[in-house]
């Protein structure tokens, strides 16, 4: 069984997780808007991720920073100046590429995070050409600014110009000693964040692997730097747990080292944990060593006194930082394209045929229970009512009642949920109903009065 | 005991719910972070509202739609036209004015919802004078569209024009028929966002309240129009149902039936539900009857075909909306503001001191239970941790071994943890701890084996 693209897109718009965004405008490029299972799914994971990261650690605490914060907090991050990809314009058909990707494409050279200069001169040497008009006439390389632009108030000039976040980090570290004052705590400490972010990408793509629009959830941990070593590794093992939490094998996850000459400059350490997608093997997540480099540069530029004192040793210094970042998207993304199997089953009419089933951890299944009489008829009707009355407290529950109870089982395999529970004309005289695993697709019959403590327990 | 502004900002920032942004660079005007213990209240919030009204709801359904959208989307709403305020210029002094709030405050006239030619003739014929020069010369009265625009894209014309999107309502009428194909339901159908969304508000303020960047939680609730009395009022009920769930008394919400004048012009009915915030009773949320006006606008704009097929009688038409709309933000300062409380108590040395206590419900708590080691010794405090880690997977703790005992519960009925848990030295021969309850100050002696149980029926 190969999981395809194909089928994901197919099954994500068809069931509701995912649906392209203004779809029936001719759709928004590059935008996805997430359907009543996805965002669920989407709530279960950031629930689980929330759980992990803070919950658990008494050592980390959670933000939620503005979006459009002071621009000056993008000019001290280096994202007004530097941040972007390199892109040069053919002069003579006027077409526009990224820099890296054009030279890449023609002469097969890597220029990935080379200056300027370098990609100009690269350009020029291997007289690179233009994949449409086969020209060499190239603009100068320049930097485009990855920040999505806008204006604050009625006028449109530099005094109201703001920019939308193009990552949560730097509302941690503008933030980091209001926090270290209100919850009193020592280092290390971490804050975490979930949020949108916007880049303004020149070539996104890959369905919800790379948008302009995205979810991050991440933490920076400040820590005393001499333990970064030590810290590294241990929020590495904790990312590699957290993946098999949410049914990713550790197995499928490669650890890729990030060579010095690809890692953002402020990075000592960066290694990208990735896995093989259906388009290739790419980055999920990331864990970076970003040193005191964000600190000190908000030190600098805004004036205030970022170091903290050591209350043992009295010494003062600037926080180093270790920064965990997850895609929320790619994640989903990553869960769906695990989660998804199809196998050869017989059918009530005694055919083969393929069931297709998410695998779904059941924390992360949009539904846990999905309420089904057995035919739409006025006695089971109400009684299934009765039941998904009793258990949407406690579980997040689905109710249907179209169509045939195998087509039904089949949709309800295909989004996930743990639990079918199944009202037939037995249940109006023994209270009892049928209980059908979507793994095993073996049925219990079960008491209603035990439901709630049967479910419980397998939910576990 | 009277609850201020100044009361609640204060606790606010320094015990970590909420910093004004960007601090460090002088903040940004409007803007506010979520600290450690607000991010807690938000997301308990969020918990609460999606389970009442979608979880709780087999007739209601989640959505998450992109912030930034399709720009037609903004002009079937009518957005791009006539969204925002009416604002005029001074000719003399150039001062720019809301022109509702400068006629309402010069000659006690409200011409708020009114159109231009209104606004205009009012200001000629009552001979408006300017708050600063006193001059009566002004501009003519003109819409400043309240949205935020950007660019996608490296080119900055009107092909690559987009929007922040001013609220979360559109997303769920642009993805109706696709949720409606996917879920496999009939009308009524609710689906549900929550979500952040942007204005360029003239006059933002009284802090969180009213802010450029706003979170919104809201429902279209689609239905049969001869419904609509009775749908209407049904929400009504639900949504002071859920007031009280809060920990706001009902009795504190006045229901404010907008008049025609005032209404937007596409909604039949709107009922705002006000509060008593200490800066004067204003909209805390509100439950509009918006028609069919923004499916027929989306059918006419898009060219596809939005209507339902009643399938008892095969009619089509395009379905009814009921808006039940609450702001988080201001959802989250009416229940600090409504949780606060003050109350004379004997200190440890027999003085009087006021205690504060935000008396928060339970599930809204930020933290459930502080782990406190009585103080901080070699032998308590890694018993305190292994107290905390026996209960960190079950419940958000806090743990906290600085200052004295007594400023610790200080601080922890400040942020309205239910309980105290004190490990002392006896602890270390009975193996039980002090659990000590917020709002009656009374001490149990519990053993730790029994502790989890202890805390799950005393949060239930």
């Amino acid at each position: 069984m190969k999981v395809t693209m194909q089928k994901i897109e197919s099954l994500a718009k068809q069931r509701g997780f995912i649906y392209p965004s203004s779809e029936i405008y001719g759709g928004m490029a590059n935008a996805w808007d997430y359907g009543p299972l996805g965002v669920e799914l989407k709530n279960n994971f950031k629930k689980i991720w929330w759980k992990h990261f803070v919950q658990e650690n008494a050592d980390i605490v959670g933000l939620d920073s503005a979006i459009i914060m002071n621009p000056k907090v993008w000019e001290a991050s280096g994202h007004v100046g530097e941040f972007g990809d390199i892109l040069v314009d053919c002069k003579k058909c006027k077409n526009r590429f990224r820099a890296d990707h054009l030279i890449e494409d023609a002469i097969g050279i890597d220029v990935e995070g080379k200056p300027l200069d370098v990609v100009n001169k690269t350009i020029k040497e291997n007289k690179v050409k233009c994949q449409f008009c086969k020209a060499s006439d190239w603009t100068d390389a320049r930097h485009f600014s990855g920040l999505f632009k806008t204006h604050i108030g009625v006028l449109e000039d530099k005094s109201s110009l703001a920019y939308l976040r193009p990552e949560t980090a730097q509302g941690m570290f503008v933030n980091f000693k209001q926090v270290l004052a209100s919850v009193r705590k020592r280092l290390p400490l971490g804050v975490a964040q979930i949020g949108k972010s916007f880049r303004n990408e020149i070539t996104p793509g890959n369905y919800t692997f790379r948008t302009r629009e995205f979810e991050i959830a991440e933490f920076e941990y400040f820590i005393n730097p001499k333990d970064w070593e030590q810290k590294f590794d241990y929020w590495m093992q904790e990312m590699m747990r957290f993946a098999e939490i949410i049914g990713i094998p550790k197995s499928k996850i490669h650890q890729h080292e990030i060579s010095k000459e690809k890692r953002a400059h402020y990075s000592l350490r960066t290694v990208d944990l990735e896995l093989e997608f259906p388009f290739g093997v790419k980055e999920l997540w990331g864990l970076a060593y970003r040193t005191d480099y964000d600190l000190k540069k908000h030190q600098e530029y805004s004036g205030q006194d970022l170091t903290y004192t050591d209350p043992e040793t009295g010494k003062k210094f600037i926080p180093h930082v270790i920064e965990p970042t997850f895609g929320v998207d790619r994640s989903l993304l990553a869960i769906l394209v695990s989660s998804y199997d199809e196998e050869k089953v017989k059918s009530a009419k005694g055919e083969m045929e393929t069931r297709v089933v998410m695998r779904l951890p059941k924390d992360l299944a949009p539904y846990k229970v999905a309420v089904l009489p057995l035919s739409k008829n006025p006695e089971l009707s109400p009684k299934a009512k009765e039941v998904f009355d009793l258990l949407k407290e406690k579980f997040m529950c689905d109710y249907d009642e179209t169509q045939s109870i195998g087509k039904r089982y089949r949709r309800q395999d295909e989004i996930g949920t743990p639990f079918c529970i199944t009202v037939d004309f037995d249940t109006l005289k023994d209270k009892a109903i049928t209980v059908r695993d979507r793994d095993t697709m073996k049925q219990d019959r079960v008491a209603i009065k035990d439901l709630d403590n049967y479910l419980a327990d397998k939910l576990k």
